[in-house]
């Protein structure tokens, strides 16, 4: 084997028997007690600690994505947990495997469709794109209050600026609500987050959320009867009648 | 069918058109911009949301797990975007999967000793235990510098109490290192966190982690040269002389 | 760092440019053509291909175990794929997740039991062992048709041997039906495979299973239905009246 | 809630006290004893069973996917393995997350291209084809003795046809090695299977694989090593000199 190797780097975080530095920071000193988890993320996110307004901003975006109900990833977690109780990390697992182009997705599909559009109007971006993602919601019209208020805690912290401008140009635009999605993928371009971050952002909120439905199914079940009701509805046409 | 069905229920959040509640709280107006992630957690543990102090302490437990280095986690979740990049939830799934008994359960098998143990002494509790959780690192001895800090950040928020001093005392007891999954275990039970919820909390930090080894693996890759060094050196003595 | 390494080393599989090998077997030359994806599995599972009973029985018990309807891991699965229908393999996976304690897990605990307790007595055994694994089922009684069906079998390829024997006489002492998990521990054992291997035929044989409920939620969706009920009944307590 | 409700159906399975019927056919009777786990496979992905000729080239396809040696799917698995031996399951779904565009997925997109050029000469698909999928190997050049042997089964079964002869047609006129992915989605498209179904056969051979990647691990043990190893090489320079 002749494969010249590559060497393996990583610049996260070392250790040696009395230091331990993350993203270039003394994790004891620096980190623990100073910095919350919203913070670490936005630090893992960014290679730099957030300001004060940074903080308030990005935890407010990050903990709105924690909890949407009895979400498709809520029900698949707590089915799995079903199976598995010994395993509740593989519950959230299978929960956070859901979040792909369907749901969490659309808040990088925002923030992508920003960062390659600005600059342009919102009559022009609505021309070019079929299809606009981060406008629309099922329930909440004509006005998603979590939209809402995350643009005001943006006014509140001064990061309302051209992205957020944009995106409610085009939901004006296009006469669709914008839904809490569309805002967090402007807020993610106002803090400087890069589009392919964002995913992220929804991926790890959610992994706190699902840990809340985990310890709520352990004392109050309802995965069970989930199951057992629609096995029996799915295949009721085909048992022989009187079964 | 004649099972009697049992109704589903949660109670961990409703919606209509133009309200959001989760946990008992209205979302944009008293979560949004309100409270940080790591409270958002706790609220999710415990069903209220933390004080000042409570949420330093908390936020300071959840982030120390947010992030070792090249954990076996770590590498698993670069290894599996290695192969589907366009699915980074599946990748931090992967990644998840692992926080078993081994690495991150410590921590729960330490809540669940000085819960079922509080009351004993120290000796007591060494003698009937043949192997106690939270105690030794391969790295950091003869101290821990985050149990150290974390038991500092508890005194400071008025939250050290029986279970660190019991903790503490074992740790002496048998003269070990206390290591930060055990510090974690029981500021825990300090907080009044069920046992079963503190695995959780080390899965939903590791997810904050997961992230940003994402995003350096798709900046800065090495699970390719991971994975094909591996490859070659651990079938090298099945193939023929030269090949 | 002075760490001595181990060499890495796996018996698996090598290749060159022009040959395949895996477990010692030419892949192109002796597999392909040859053998079945049961057989593949038993090589795996063993290091040795089945002649031809093992292979029809070893089949038997691994198709008894891809299909049992909607499972909660089904459902899993179908939810997953609503969410990320781009990552077909992620669906599979969160389905993977619940294999755990509760349901596939049984046959690893059956054969378990039997390796452990071959030479006792059913009675003795019965008596040792508050919870007997591999008896009762919800709805096949008083006779699960593919325990008869396997053990059917296993006499016609004369692998009835002393597990099936102990199992069906633990079955008879506690008066309790003989599911399909305990026919497959104890045909497992007579297989000769080691208990650990076990509940691995269980989770292979699932996602050949679980990539047909994905086919049919493609084609023929219920996942989303399944969704919006559970959301709907679940929270209709928490929201306000005529909403 | 007024929304109106859709009946929930699935037309895989049902089962009564006495009777399991999957896919039209009584488990018991019918299958168990008379399918393998390949024949089963082709059962659940295109609802009928395979006839001789069709189960021996559908096996010898699933086959060849089962096992590709310590790659990052399995190497991800052992991994999992490391952290949570006691959740096989979870280890598995581990490793098949990865199992997405850059690897397996590409059988898919050999099956959809030919699907939707057929009729179009090879010229044709090349020139309008930037990348074709299912061509080219680090290894296996100039010829992939897989590709090979499974052309060689299909003409055996007379299933060479207009499908297989396009994929070596394009392949000729790329002059690049047709590799067995390539001839994977071909034969998935003479066999008739929907372009859809084609990952999906990948992803339950690989669940099949990584089921012996654990058993080795388990005894044989590699993940601690190669997790080690490339922890303290990605970190060196940012550890003090002599630490």
């Amino acid at each position: 084997m002749t494969r010249p190797q590559k060497r393996l780097r990583s610049d996260i975080a070392w250790s040696t028997a009395d230091r331990i530095t993350v993203h270039g920071r003394d994790l004891p000193g620096e980190i623990l007690g100073h910095m919350n988890l919203g913070d670490m993320a936005f630090l893992g996110l960014t290679g730099r600690a957030p300001n004060e307004k940074e903080s308030r901003l990005f935890n407010a975006i990050a903990v709105t994505l924690v909890e949407h109900g009895l979400t498709p990833s809520a029900i698949a977690a707590r089915l799995t947990y079903l199976g598995a109780p010994e395993a509740m990390q593989a519950a959230v697992a299978a929960g956070l495997c859901g979040l792909g182009s369907v749901f969490v997705g659309s808040t990088e599909h925002v923030a992508k469709l920003l960062t390659e559009s600005i600059g342009k109007s919102a009559q022009q971006i609505v021309a070019e794109n079929a299809r606009i993602p981060g406008l629309g919601h099922r329930l909440h019209k004509p006005v998603d209050p979590r939209a809402k208020r995350l643009f005001e805690v943006a006014r509140e912290t001064g990061y309302y600026g051209k992205y957020c401008a944009l995106m409610e140009a085009i939901a004006k635009e296009k006469g669709i609500t914008l839904n809490a999605t569309g805002a967090i993928g402007a807020i993610a371009c106002e803090l400087g987050l890069d589009w392919r971050a964002v995913r992220g952002i929804g991926v790890m909120a959610r992994a706190v959320g699902l840990v809340s439905h985990l310890l709520e199914e352990a004392r109050q079940p309802i995965a069970k009867e989930i199951w057992q009701r629609s096995d029996e509805e799915a295949s009721q046409h085909l048992r022989p009648a009187g079964s």
